[in-house]
């Protein structure tokens, strides 16, 4: 591509490129050894809300906010109106909502899977509440992470549970008001450790599909086995129309919630790669959602989010670029060498010039991460905030 | 379960447990270092159904013995007929039939999946033909392995292939005569190092499904990624009813193809165990295949046979015998010790006594391993093939 | 062998067997995901040392508990006699010592390993105390684990932290008394996400090393990558002269600590013969310590507590029957299949019987897990405790 | 840096960067299921080092080819001085010995860990008699890798044979010339698949330091448990004096050797980072071996070569174009995310102008691969070749 084609694949797909950032990642969370508690964490829902909005401020690509139920709203929701207004005062919209069915005492041997009918009334429940509360906030996404499991052969009824599973989903996906949808996240291990309810892809998307054409399933890019070919299983969803969105993060180990792109930046860019090569092929770009799931026990929240989202378009731009035509007919012809250069030399291109010129263009600093440092943003919340960040409430015991 | 009632629960197992052996398991096979050379392998499909048969004389339990297309007939199938004589004048049958896909070199870039459409067709024509042959001699499964996919991001386009697959497998399916299935395998890598176009159950059963009902999952027990928790997917594919058959083996690391429970009993325990869960709650054991796909480059193959299903019924007597009632009553009240004891009680039961006394009420020997090791069958064979098996032509490079 | 010689075996092999049980292991622990409460845990040291005490009181075979620094001690140690005193009476000793280097937010970049030199001196400080809380005690070992490491590429350097590692440990290991030891534990992962600084067993090893004679390696054996070679590890520990002892527990996926043998009991078996082996071999049992190291997020922690000293019992039995003068015939032989079955028969023998009659002859209760039940001590502990352990103080944010 | 000093430290890094390629990489290598065999594949040692030397040609880079002594030589090593003249005579030399230890049927059981004293003793030889082709050849290196191990629990006696182990090696080193090294590889699995005699670093480590200062670690970048940090092991070794090279590929599940950077280029970045960082604290590059190890079933074997090459140039400038005293200082002050940003930066720096000024400075092509392609040496090949290169001759059974 010349300069000029290069430019405007970049700017469109930069203008494409929307991350839903998390509101639980602007406050302290940690490891089962306790959490390093940052003064400038954030301490409710109004702070969040504040703090993802200067990251859309600084970035232009961050226009809604995901909420979880449990730790944003009210019991019942009753706020529901309130947060959504709090968000538009900032200038964003709340995005995914997420039912929170673990932590809490009673979801000890499940939500949807717990042998007790009673409490599977409950999370069934809490998951109608969190579609209410989705209507009023004007989101589309209902997502769905259950942590349910169990921790040692023959304590549980494995397929028992899938049955109740099926039965609870069902029901909730009744709720759906027209545009709404489910995603349905997966999830191998953690923090049940011997089986998973919904532990894979494949039973993520088996369960969506009895759940009618409102369910999709949700990729968290962390929930894999070690080495499993996350672009494939990408490539998979697209071509059977059931992929609804990614939690975006990455790991070298188990779900370790870190930046973006921070460990294997290669592996980002090939699923990145399967969305543009789908739209290739198709001629429109699939209809997913693109969200943030990290958890930054060591860096400043504000920092690793705009990093994230600098990250991210980076890799899109790349994957916007690849020669697509070159690409396919290498393919065709199995000229194996050529075909993996077409990757290779699009992840190796510098698009830094691309990605500061659209930046330019559209009034947002050149280099968001700077500007942040420049702000004094961090100062003043870290002084706001610091009383209500008392260290060391966090013990492994 | 008083000694009576546990005798008949035992008898009544091992009565139902039919065990294939794989021809190719009898003849020499080794890594990509290399092969360590049997002198008494079996070197054509005579002396592997001659093997096959000996170890089901010695066990009771294994009456078919699986065969592969390109190893064990001939071009075009003219020998099915003599094959299934051959096995009969032993005493046995011809059971699964498995199409050879990979190896020859037309398929270096895949069988189904391959970007040549001639090369697509002639993959179908042999799946064909296997399936003709498999109605000649009897036999009511067609295996399905695919080597196929990829070792490097880019060089193949993952989304065509899988419609291809797709294709090509419909065409295949709807050759089936009643009564015969598709079993569809899954393997998440090896002999292909990036891709593998059916990596994963998810996939496998996702494909079965698009061929109609008589195309099931078969599960490898050793085609996972490590730690995967493969019993959960046998409850699935249960409940799902999409379970078609298994290949048992053992592994540490990746496919290793080592002798079943020689590394995880409890894990095969797990397994077999939801079997006997299901049957408990349906009323009927599940109709599937259970074969073996083992590959000893180090171990005597005869004795690893006669190794492998002394372990399987051991194992098997052993889930039979899980007290259902007890185990089904802690599960539904969370009695998560009790009900994990229930498991492991059955596991350490000592289960020798009860499967010897079947052997000597089946006229079997009651130790069949000293038994092959005391017929003079091995001495024999030794003699019989050692210049057929001429040592070192396998080498690395 | 015959019966007699059988039990006698098996009656000198469990009274060699001490198991350390861990304090914290009687406490509230949980995931990141927050803790499910259980009103009978332990809230302070004296119910941690009575808990303990009440499992030796059932098996006979946890005469010490090991204890954490700054969960168990004032700060300074002030309380060590004190709680030396409360073991005492209690019937049970305390055992080794486990300084906290972790959860305290100044070890949020390290202890050791943080490029801050004042905090490496307060972490080196920390140590020394709690090697002289170990003398105070009368406890033999101070077991190191390190949380240390990074999160991202980069943001630490490696090669400076093992320097200041190496230093540490040396200052450290010269204040130890005569007979004292230090333990130093290895972890690949977890809380630290990219790098852990002492990740593996050659890296404590190596560590060790340095420290002089008084410092050996620890096994946590939930601490491997998967499917790493445990037992290899043993073997060349003990070669070595380098193992001091282990940390018991199980896992399928990372460091899951859940109870030892729940997962892959046959693994456990065989580090358990490699023990037995080295004996064999040279003469006399190997001098290490047996501790737990487990977190029981569902089960019941007293009944775990029981339930893995009785399977750590059982697998125990099942290595010192193993028929070594054959296995060695059969090794030197290369007789594979005979040699492998010389493992596999002793782990299915029945043990049980040995281990009723053991605890009989021992005026032990021959079912510990039934007389907990039956003791009416959980029934105590609960009331008393319960309103210490509020529900629901630990959440994800 | 400015242009001027970027130019300047990539032209030194790039002259410094000596890549060894493997005569066997250019011959037909395959996996268990077979090789797909290519016409152009180098059939004897003359055309191993004719393929070799034309690569140097390209890039300049790559001035020694190692052997495999059962592969290059005749028994005996008679033609050893012939060899190195043959090098001679295409413009290169003959850098490491690679003895071949394993696919002999003699080494079924192990080579220097046999149980068999004869067969120790014949590895022991073939050993020595490696070093004296060594010695002949000009070469340093001895490269030992030992596929020596087991498949299963209890067939061998892992004290033993590491004790087998110590006592060969030893007595290898000590007939190694002055300017001499032993290179020990380590490797968790395969062929061997339940345990390995050298299957880490740590093994490797404490091995060769029994063995006195010629005896070095080599690290092969495709063995190593999954997730496990490479950079750290060499951290690590550098920092022990310890490293003594590098056998270079890829890999995403097992020992893939798959093309260097191919799947992971970032984890390779941070691998080679390592060497800078010691060499920006020590003030030297450290004395380390490249060589490359790559088996190519698919990719045309002189094609794959350039591209690692070339991947290999590009990866060696980012990590020689860090901003170490930035690195550093942020490190020191714990600024997590602009230390992290060094390395990324440089990672995604444009870094192909830099080597194509350097190859034009050097007389070099620009694009080897491209300069390959046009060169008619493929055609050549593939038309002198084609007839030793018989298809179908490798087959799973």
């Amino acid at each position: 591509m010349n300069r000029k084609k290069l430019e405007e694949t970049a700017f469109d797909a930069l203008d494409e490129l929307k991350i839903e950032l998390p509101s639980w990642g602007f406050a302290n969370t940690g490891t089962r050894f306790g959490k390093f508690m940052q003064p400038s964490a954030a301490t409710n829902i109004e702070e969040k809300i504040e703090d993802a909005a200067f990251v859309h401020q600084l970035t232009g690509a961050c226009p809604t906010v995901a909420v979880h139920v449990a730790w944003d709203f009210q019991t019942g929701g009753e706020n529901a109106e309130a947060v959504k207004a709090m968000a538009e005062k900032h200038g964003i919209s709340i995005g995914s909502i997420n039912p929170t069915l673990f932590e809490e005492q009673r979801y000890k041997y499940g939500s949807l899977g717990n042998p007790d009918p009673d409490i599977r009334a409950a999370a069934k429940d809490h998951i109608k509440d969190s579609i209410e509360i989705g209507r009023r906030t004007g989101s589309r996404d209902i997502v769905l992470w259950f942590a349910d499991g169990s921790n040692y052969p023959g304590s549980a009824n494995i397929r028992k549970r899938k049955e109740w599973f099926e039965e609870g989903l069902r029901k909730c996906a009744a709720k759906l008001s027209p545009g709404q949808r489910i995603l349905l996240e997966y999830k191998p291990f953690e923090p049940a450790l011997y089986h998973t309810d919904i532990a894979d892809w494949g039973m993520s998307c088996l369960m969506s599909r009895k759940c009618g054409p409102s369910a999709k399933v949700l990729v968290d890019t962390g929930h894999h086995y070690t080495s499993q070919n996350i672009e494939q299983i990408v490539a998979w969803l697209l071509s059977e129309q059931m992929l609804g969105g990614f939690h975006f993060n990455d790991r070298k180990y188990a779900d370790d919630d870190l930046t973006l792109g921070s460990i294997d930046p290669y592996q980002m860019f090939r699923i990145l790669n399967e969305i543009f090569s789908f739209a290739w092929d198709t001629g429109e770009m699939p209809d997913i959602g693109y969200m943030i799931d990290q958890s930054h026990n060591l860096k400043n929240k504000l920092e690793a989010a705009v990093q994230t989202v600098d990250m991210a378009q980076h890799l899109w731009v790349k994957a916007a670029i690849v020669d697509r035509a070159a690409l396919s007919r290498f393919q065709d012809a199995a000229d194996l060498v050529q075909a993996e250069e077409c990757l290779r030399s699009a992840f190796f291109s510098e698009t830094g010039s691309l990605i500061r010129a659209w930046r330019r263009s559209r009034k947002l600093p050149e280099d968001p991460l700077e500007a942040l440092r420049k702000s004094g943003y961090l100062d003043r919340i870290t002084t706001d905030r610091a009383e209500r960040n008392i260290p060391a409430e966090s013990s492994y015991i």
